[in-house]
């Protein structure tokens, strides 16, 4: 970066910085966290000075129908413990429509959830467009959420970034849920994203860690423009993890950037409150670093490896192909071809 | 990078990828790690494709002497190990000047070494000035390791590199001990080096994670030109760890960055040899991630622990008041000092 541009960095608006460990994170405990493990999360979240805290399932409201497994909790029992502690920091949730209804998201409101994230495929943008504009006649802060954004071109993915403005969204995301960009891919997207957005529109980062590269992806998004950054207390959530906010809120400390959280309460509540939490460590290992590898959603591992396991295949191996056919969530059933094509392609050889 | 940068790299030589995990990694495991897991590591590593495999104490050879405590077994014992189960990787040490002399070179060299790294702090190239020289009438590669790198501007590191080379250095590394440097910090040494080094004379990074930059910052550095990536199986090393070898190597495939590596045989290695013999995790905590922060070597990580018990301070005042100073290894009795000044500072206020 060069100096002009840095100092664009460090005299502009403070930098906003998102928590996700109650929301992505509920994924690295299988959705289940206690309302008071919640309420000591967000209140050392809010006392450390994050501008928002996201509260609900993994997948979002009403997410507990999913097949990807019911939760501890409702999400309302959640964000009632949230909203009982959170004082200064936007408390904040993630729909997707089709999993999660408006209904849902009049009754967050109800309890306190000012701002909402309103997420899609990285192609399907549309879907959206009746989610946010209920949320903007409820008056909340709300964001367009493109998932998967490495499986669309900067400036195909560009362009869904403006549908979802056009619809109301306040600000769109760059959403790296398979943890596959590398910083030229965050790079080129954030770079898209200003082509075609209103000047004034904040662009966000979500960053995975699978290939290791979630601190310097949302480093890379901020010195190209992004001011809503994503983060989580340890890196807690899905597959490998999101962008851990303690060396991420460190670098910006060295970069002089502004923002308003106190890294001591953070690396203590990330250290102290959520590591003892998990009964697995988040990390970047042979299955985690191989799906971000493949491009894959996380939702693929345990059907990769049971299929694995059915036909003598490397999980792995079932992974890559299931990358190279671009599967999206819900299409899993079709990893039982890919592992029967394997198993035959490696009769014949 | 742009699309003429990238088929530079991608069309040049091939990455040489040093592993680091049975030198750097012995800090992670007090400097016990038995010959026969030594062996099991260094076999898995020369049949994943690692060009070239690190073994000594932590502290380079002899480094049992020093007061960072004395190993399980002798240099002697661990090299041996190693050689009788690499065919393909070169085997490669490490020498401090000071702690080691060209006496334990020559008996590493005489047991299958064939290739060195000359250690010296970032300001004091000339104390190796010797031992280069011998390594080089010995016939052995031997480069060039400015430790604590982010101590020295990129214009004074980068005369620092140059006096390595006049003396017989083939390859002259950035060495992040400290984990301190960002991405900018890379790219500016790597500049810096690149302008006074001969265009023949390879460049090498050495990162650690406490930034949780390690493979961005090695990524970054291959844009700028390095050819020589220092990296371990599962991040295994001192403080928050090394630049971890699979998401490396699954980068530098996406990338189509030229390497001699397998990333599935890293993986298992990682995963079923390194990660089970870890007592503790290696990862970016409040401890290693503030060392990190403030710029200080690991070794002043208990001494900082010590004196904040002893005087009720937090450690992380200490560490960043041990950086703000710019005390190096060797200076580990200031800390004392400094807790006197804080808990004095802090009766004041």
């Amino acid at each position: 970066m060069s100096d002009a541009e840095r100092l664009d960095v460090t005299s502009g608006a403070a930098l906003y910085i998102q928590d996700v460990t109650l929301r992505d994170g509920m994924h690295a405990m299988r959705h289940r966290i206690s309302p008071e493990n919640v309420a000591r999360i967000a209140g050392a979240l809010d006392r450390s000075g994050v501008d928002a805290i996201e509260v609900t399932h993994g997948d979002g409201l009403a997410g507990h129908s999913l097949t990807y497994g019911p939760g501890s909790n409702t999400d309302w029992e959640w964000i009632e413990a949230a909203a009982s502690v959170v004082h200064r920091a936007k408390l904040t949730t993630l729909l997707l429509p089709g999993v999660g209804t408006v209904r849902e998201l009049q009754r967050a409101f109800a309890l306190g959830v000012t701002s909402v994230r309103v997420a899609t495929h990285c192609t399907e943008a549309d879907v959206a467009a009746q989610h946010i504009a209920t949320a903007r006649e409820l008056g909340m802060d709300v964001s367009g959420f493109l998932m998967m954004s490495h499986l669309a071109e900067p400036a195909d993915l560009a362009r869904q970034a403006k549908l979802m403005e056009s619809y109301g969204a306040h600000c769109v995301y760059v959403t790296d849920s398979g943890g596959r960009l590398t910083m030229s891919g965050v790079r080129e997207r954030v770079r898209a994203y200003r082509d075609v957005l209103d000047a004034d529109t904040p662009i966000g980062i979500h960053a995975h860690q699978n290939l290791s590269l979630s601190v310097a992806n949302s480093v890379v998004a901020v010195e190209e423009g992004v001011t809503r950054v994503d983060a989580s207390l340890a890196g807690h959530g899905a597959g490998a993890g999101n962008c851990p906010i303690e060396p991420f809120v460190a670098v910006a400390d060295l970069n002089g950037w502004k923002h308003g959280c106190d890294l001591f309460g953070l690396q203590d509540a990330a250290d102290d409150v959520v590591r003892p939490l998990q009964d697995r460590p988040v990390q970047v290992d042979r299955e985690t670093l191989t799906l971000g590898y493949a491009g894959v959603y996380s939702s693929f591992l345990r059907h990769a490896e049971a299929a694995a396991a059915r036909h003598g295949l490397d999980t792995r191996a079932i992974l890559l192909a299931v990358g190279d056919r671009g599967l999206v969530g819900g299409q899993e059933d079709l990893i039982t071809d890919i592992a029967l094509d394997l198993a035959a392609g490696r009769s014949r050889s």
